[in-house]
């Protein structure tokens, strides 16, 4: 069945979150959003395309830092609500500079830090 | 530094978004959605518990169903506005009975199945 990305249930703003997942290690580097655009540009040029909700504008990861994420493989889950990309990071896929942006985890009432930033 | 729930950053209805993995594998099972209080009680019972925006109730992942999810670790992303959660996942995550709610992938344009049901 061809795809369409219209297809997909957006939120009220349009949106879907997306899942990246590091294809080679299975680690789940981040959540963001995408709207149809941003889907269709991923599928065509290969390098994750998300939209960014705190600038309101299409926001290719790693366009100005370089940490790029090269598209493997996009998949829609069974409500067509969310996203799941597996990608090949280049770098770090955080702004805090670590691999992933679930860092923190939480033992026993605490919050620990997991990952240190890349050198 | 001790964990506030209240700490997250929820959406306008109260909710983050939550990335479901199974820990042993690494594999994405299913995004879905948690208020402050399904934080609370997924970390006090250790039984993980989303908040279901179409019945709009506390949903005890397999309480019905039987495919339970044991909390293995949550983490926190550095914006605060998503979640994962590693599990141990007893049978399948889908209500479909696959796996994991990921089983449609996008490839040349079409959508392909590439996961059966559990038998």
């Amino acid at each position: 069945m061809a795809f369409d990305p219209a297809s997909l249930r957006f939120n009220e703003a349009g949106l879907v979150p997306v899942v990246a997942q590091e294809a080679a290690t299975g680690e789940v580097l981040m959540l963001a959003w995408m709207n149809a655009e941003a889907v269709r540009r991923t599928l065509a040029t290969g390098r994750v395309t998300y939209w960014s909700r705190s600038r309101q504008d299409f926001w290719v990861k790693g366009e100005t830092s370089g940490h790029v994420q090269a598209l493997v493989e996009m998949r829609v889950d069974c409500d067509r609500d969310a996203l799941l990309v597996l990608v090949e990071q280049a770098g770090p896929a955080c702004h805090t500079n670590r691999r992933s942006c679930f860092y923190t985890a939480l033992r026993d009432g605490d919050e620990v830090v997991i990952m240190a930033p890349m050198a």
